[in-house]
């Protein structure tokens, strides 16, 4: 991230992809990847061996105003779920060699006491972001804060992260808003699964909201205005891992949210985040599009928890071992091209 | 296979991921995957545990028309780098705890006598279909027995299966014209990196080879008129694998071809074959819509060695492992939608 102290050119990187036994460019995608954690580790024999899945959870006062198709009581049933290994990001990281982190970072009501479940309570929920702000500015840099201890206490060298949070594609869409200047409407999805007449309540709720501030934000003022603790921590987590060197897996809309964020604090651990999939909430390909990111995956997923992030592991563990382990044509004694 | 033995209906498959704690159909992708895998094993807890790439290579008589970017040496050459473990496919199945079977079904030239190669020569190389027939039938019924009989004595309840045989993509374009009548024009591309003036000329090769024969073929009399020994073999191992329960990574161009194969001579294999990745062949897209397949994967690979359907394998883990192990709302006391 100290660009004075990268020595690793992008002519160097290319050049050792090129001299792997394959047709210069076969592995498409996931020699620009390979290329990336190259620059992120300033190495051409990257170290990717495990990964851990930081998953924050936490609610929005914003759901009381029928913005979600779920019931808040979902995100404390859901983290308990998650803990107990019955989700799907945890079912995914189970299956893939991925260690979980359940983290309350601000589930309303009581503290959840549910096993397997890390209690780190900003605040009972963030505020109804439409009667006044999310959160404190000490709640903002307290979230940030939060994900970036975990980060880099976690032994792992790639970190997915995922989150849980009933009303929390409000949040992002508001977020990414303020942050970025895309239009409002074409960030407000389905989220869990509202129909039109939901999504059209949404759209006017939101509105209102985004109306109480100024058009733009910054990334400290925009988490105030709209929330919410696990968007903070998730970016917090983003710039922690990458001041420690590690990979960030990013995953679906609110993560992305997350990224914009991270991004704006600090714009010099763009190639430390890779982002895994492309879901199909319809704000995303907009997000995406502003950040310049190609996912890896695109299979229609809209679930969060990570699990998209999860799913993607595989393919970052492969396309660094590429880059390091494969034979070069030399080294294996392969002949080139002829024409 | 037995479609009257088939007792697991459509919509119990449904009705089980829908009570999985998501939004109905918020894994996309991973959900139709799923479906297919609990069609294929006729259970609701599928199994998915352990995967081998089997590996087969073989030459082409055709390759000393210039229709590849790489001499026929390098099949050879790349088959020893494949066993010592140097190649991408053997990379990433080392990373992803895939195991490893390299066959060589027909190099040209003396055995290869490289350890860890298993040697199952049909001939020594297919010969060149510009002059007559590439193999025999006799050869093709061979080839085809080599992978059913090397897929059902594997251990592992998956198999990915991949190829390497310089000239190959022109046996592959050449085998799914006569096959299903697509346009030969459609169905070339640069392989391993041909540039505009090598495509021109692959293009005249073959449709002077499409010339010899009727322009639909059966699929044996397919294989005799343009191979290969390896694509044979491919199409073996899918009915051999799909009889013995498991199921079948498809690779890219080449494997498709051999896909095509086997369901024209099997279809109700179908539900056994995982389509693993799109890749950026130009005919390849035109062949999976034939096939009516829509790939996990879309990462402009175009390597082959089977290494799409090795990084396919933790996806298609990951959605048996979702299927059989997810909580529903009910058993995590989960709250369902309010709208």
């Amino acid at each position: 991230m100290d660009t004075a102290a990268q020595t690793l050119t992008d002519a160097a990187i290319q050049a050792a992809l090129d001299a792997k036994t394959k047709p210069a460019g076969a592995l498409g995608r996931l020699e620009t990847l390979a290329a990336q954690i190259a620059r992120a580790q300033q190495t051409l024999a990257p170290q990717v061996q495990s990964c851990r899945l930081i998953l924050f959870a936490a609610d929005h006062g914003l759901a009381v105003e029928g913005v979600s198709a779920y019931p808040q009581a979902v995100t404390r049933q859901m983290a308990a779920n998650l803990a107990a290994g019955g989700a799907a990001a945890t079912v995914f990281a189970r299956t893939l060699g991925v260690h979980c982190q359940i983290v309350d970072c601000g589930i309303a009501g009581p503290p959840l006491g549910a096993q397997g479940v890390l209690a780190a309570r900003i605040a009972d929920g963030a505020a109804n972001s439409l009667k006044g702000p999310a959160m404190t500015p000490d709640q903002a840099h307290a979230s940030l804060a939060l994900g970036a201890q975990l980060a880099q206490a976690a032994p792992e060298d790639t970190l997915a992260l995922g989150e849980m949070g009933i009303g929390n594609s409000s949040a992002a869409a508001l977020l990414i808003h303020k942050l970025t200047g895309l239009a409002l409407e074409n960030l407000v999805g389905a989220g869990t699964g509202l129909d039109g007449a939901g999504i059209a309540h949404k759209r006017a709720v939101l509105a209102a909201v985004a109306a109480r501030s100024p058009a733009r934000l910054g990334p400290i003022e925009a988490l105030c205005a709209v929330g919410g603790f696990e968007i903070g921590a998730m970016a917090g987590a983003m710039q922690g891992g990458a001041r420690a060197g590690k990979l960030l897996l990013v995953d679906g809309y609110i993560a992305g949210a997350a990224a914009a964020c991270a991004l704006a604090l600090e714009p010099a651990i763009r190639d430390h985040l890779i982002f895994a999939h492309q879901s199909s909430e319809a704000g995303h390909p907009h997000l995406l599009a502003h950040l310049g990111a190609d996912p890896l995956l695109k299979l229609e997923m809209r679930l969060g928890e990570g699990s998209g992030a999860v799913l993607a592991w595989p393919l970052v563990k492969a396309a660094a071992a590429m880059l390091r382990d494969m034979a070069t044509f030399a080294e294996a004694g392969v002949s080139g091209r002829t024409s």
